[in-house]
C-alpha cells in the first residue's frame, strides 16, 4: 500500500498567490462592473524586449529547418548563454565565475525549490520572516520544517529570523545554529536592501559554522543605490559559503517565457561533496534544459541593444515604485522598499490586519494588493504592493487607496 | 554544519547518456577523421513541423506586444493545451480524461523524477530490467533505492522485474509486493509493448494491493499494431491506480523544446490523500509553468494540419526501425522491438558484453549505440539503437555494422 509523503499534508491553506488570486475572483463574480488594478502578483506587463523577440524568431526559425534544428541540449544550458552570463552577470563586475558554475533553469522559483535535494532532510533552515512562501513550502514538503504551528503561524523546526521596522527589515544572525540560510536581495516581499557590511557578516557567519546562504537575487536588477552589492560573489569568501540565484523574469519580462539560473562555485563544499557536483547530478537526471528558443531570447539582453531595451522597462517599473511610495507617503502612510527594488512595504494604517485591510482596499478602491501576513507573521501589519502594473494604473490605483483612508 | 543528502554519494558513475557521450568525445578526439552515425541517445533530428513553427511564430509575435503579452501562466498549463490534449489524446480514443487531470510540464523525464516528491521514502518501488535510468537514479536520489550493490549492478531495496527473451520482455508480476510500479510501454529501452491482457493484469494488482502504476508513454506515437491500448487509461480499473506520463519529445520533435505532460486522475487517492491534489501543490510550489510560445507550438500538433506533419516525421522514423530490424536481422542478428517503438534491441553476437560490443561498433564501424548493461543488468548481452537518425545515415550505420560482422 502506497504511503504518501506525509509532510505535504501538514501545508496550511493554500498557497498564499493562490488564495490572493480565488478572493479576487470571487470579489469579481460578485462586481463585474468593478475595474479592480492588480498590484498583488508580481508579474510584470511590459512586453518582450524588440531584442529578444527579434532572437527568439531567429531561433523558431532555426528549429524548422535541418541545419538549424536543436534537440535535447546540454541540462546546463547552451554555452552561448552560460557564457554570455559570465561575462556580463558577474566578470563586468569584476567577480570571476566560470561558464560551469552556472546552471540554466526554468526559473528561481524551480530552482530555489529543487535545491533542497541536495541536503539531507536534518538541516535546520533559516528564512526571514516576512518570507517569499516557496522556502518554507519546499522545506516543509522535504521534512526540514518540522509540524506547522497553527496558533503561531510557524513551523517548529525552522529558525525565523524577523525583519520588522526596528532592524531596518534586515534580518539579524540568529541566536539557533542554522544550516540553510535563505537571504534574498532586493527582497521580496519588503524591497529592502542588504548593505555591503551585512553581506560580509553573513558570510564570515556561514563560513565559520559551516552553514550554506542560498541567496536569492531575483531582483538584482532593481538596485539603483551606488555601494550596494548585486551579487553575493562581490563578498570575499562566498564562494566557499554561497549559491546564488537569478531569474530573467523581473530583469527581462520573461515570468511567461521561463529562464533563470543557479550559481554553485565550484569550491563550495560541504559534508565532503562538491555542492557544483551534486546540483549538476541532479539537474542532469532530473531536469532536461530549457527550449532553445528561449535561451537564445534571454541571450539577446546581453547585446547593446537589448541590454538598453531592457533597462528601459526596469526604469519604467522603478518610476511606477517612486509614484506608490510618494503618492502614499504624501497621505501619511509609511512605505518601506521601493528604492532597490520594485516592491513597496505598506504599513497598514491604524494597526489593521494584513487580510483586513486587503479586503477593504480590495472592496473600496478595487485596488487588489498581498497581504503581509501571508508571507509570515513578521508581516502582519503590512501589504505588499508591487511596481510591475501600467504608469496610468499604478497612478490610479494610489488615488484610489488615498481615497479610500 | 549542513549535511548533504547522502542518497547523491551512493550513485554508481555518471548517468549513462552522459557516458556514452564521454566515449563518444574520446574515440572522436583521438579519431578526428571518423564519420560517427549516432544510433545512441534517444534524440530527434528532423525539424519542428510547419504548423508547430507558424504557431510558435505568431506566440512570439504576440509575446512583443502589450495586447498579447503572456506573464505568469497558470502552473498546470493554459486551458488551450490541457483541453485539447484532453480531446485528442483521450477523448478521440474514447476515454474521458478531465483538463484538471491534465499538468503540462517541461518534461517527461522531470516528471518521472520529480513525482517521487508527492510518495513516503519508505515505499517499495519496482522497476524494469533493463530500465530508464531515470526512474531508478531518482528514487535512489530520494532514498528509496537503498545501497547500490556493486557486484549485482542492482540496489538492495528495490524490486527489480526482469525483461528478458524467455518472457519476451514483458515484466511479470513480481513475488515482493511493490507499492509504486514503473511500467513503460512502448518501451524504453526494448521497444517491446504491453498487450491489453497484460495491462489489465496489472491494473487489476495495483488496485488490489493499493500499488500505484507510473506509466511512461512517451513513445505511445509509434504504436503501429491494432489492438495495443495507447493509454493506460484504456484499461478499466486504471483511473484508481495508474498516472500516466506523455511527452511532446518523440511525438512532435519537442526534444529541445521542452513539453510534456502528467495525468493524474482525480479519483486516485492512496493513504488517504487525493494524489492529483498532492501533485497539484507540488507544482504549483515549485514549478512555474511551460513557456507560452512552447505551449502554443504544441497546441498546434492537434490541428489537421499539424497532425498530418507530424505523422509524417513519425513514419520516417519507423522506416528507419524497420531499416535497423530487416538490415541486421538478414546478417543473423537478432533484433527485438522497432515494430511498435523507435527502438531495436540488439542481440550482441557470440554472447559479446555490451559495453565491449559498444566498443567495438564504435571503433570499426564509427556507429555509436547504447549498451543494454547501461540500463540493468538483464541489459547486458544487448545494444539499444534508435530509429531517430537521418534515412540516409541509418542505412549507412546498417551496412558498416553488418561490414565488421
Amino acid at each position: 500500500m502506497v504511503k504518501v509523503n506525509q509532510n505535504y499534508l501538514k501545508l496550511p491553506g493554500s498557497y498564499l498567490f493562490s488564495e490572493v488570486a480565488r478572493r479576487i475572483s470571487a470579489y469579481s463574480a460578485a462586481h463585474p462592473e468593478a475595474k479592480i488594478i492588480k498590484l498583488s502578483i508580481g508579474d510584470v506587463t511590459r512586453p518582450l524586449a524588440p531584442a529578444v523577440i527579434q532572437a527568439m524568431h531567429a531561433a523558431v526559425e532555426e528549429m524548422g529547418t535541418f541545419e538549424g534544428f536543436h534537440g535535447y541540449g546540454p541540462e546546463q544550458g547552451y554555452p552561448f548563454l552560460r557564457e554570455a552570463i559570465a561575462q556580463f552577470d558577474y566578470a563586468a563586475r569584476g567577480v570571476d565565475i566560470l561558464p560551469e558554475e552556472i546552471f540554466v533553469s526554468d526559473g528561481a522559483k524551480s530552482d530555489c525549490g529543487n535545491i533542497g535535494d541536495i541536503f539531507g532532510a536534518d538541516n535546520v533552515v533559516a528564512v526571514c520572516d516576512p518570507v517569499y512562501p516557496v522556502y518554507v513550502d519546499t522545506n516543509a514538503m522535504a521534512g526540514r520544517a518540522g509540524d506547522f504551528q497553527e496558533s503561531l503561524g510557524r513551523w517548529s523546526r525552522l529558525v525565523y529570523m524577523p525583519c520588522v521596522e526596528s532592524n531596518g527589515f534586515s534580518p539579524e544572525i540568529p541566536k539557533e545554529q542554522p544550516d540553510l540560510i535563505y537571504l534574498c536581495f532586493p527582497n521580496n516581499p519588503t524591497g529592502a536592501m542588504a548593505t555591503r557590511e551585512q553581506l560580509e557578516a553573513w558570510v564570515d557567519y556561514a563560513n565559520a559554522t559551516g552553514a550554506v546562504i542560498l541567496y536569492d537575487s531575483a531582483y538584482e536588477a532593481f538596485i539603483t543605490q551606488e555601494d550596494i552589492p548585486h551579487t553575493i560573489f562581490e563578498i570575499e569568501g562566498a564562494r566557499t559559503c554561497a549559491i546564488e540565484f537569478r531569474s530573467f523574469s523581473k530583469t527581462a519580462g520573461f515570468t511567461g517565457n521561463r529562464c533563470a539560473y543557479t550559481v554553485v562555485p565550484r569550491e563550495l563544499e560541504r559534508d565532503g561533496a562538491r555542492l557544483n557536483s551534486l546540483w549538476n547530478r541532479r539537474q542532469t537526471t532530473k531536469f532536461n534544459g530549457v527550449p532553445y528558443v528561449v535561451q537564445r531570447g534571454a541571450a539577446a539582453i546581453y547585446t547593446p541593444e537589448g541590454r538598453a531595451q531592457i533597462m528601459e522597462s526596469i526604469a519604467y517599473y522603478q518610476n511606477n515604485a517612486q509614484v506608490i511610495r510618494a503618492g502614499l507617503s504624501a497621505v501619511g502612510l509609511e512605505c518601506f522598499g521601493g528604492v532597490n527594488a520594485p516592491y513597496i512595504w505598506l504599513k497598514t494604517p491604524k494597526g489593521m490586519g494584513s487580510w483586513d485591510f486587503f479586503d477593504l482596499l480590495l472592496d473600496r478602491a478595487n485596488v487588489a494588493a498581498t497581504p503581509g501576513a501571508g508571507f509570515g507573521p513578521s508581516g502582519e501589519g503590512y501589504l505588499r504592493l508591487t511596481a510591475f502594473g501600467g504608469a496610468e494604473a499604478t497612478r490610479e490605483a494610489v488615488e484610489r487607496i488615498k481615497a479610500v483612508l
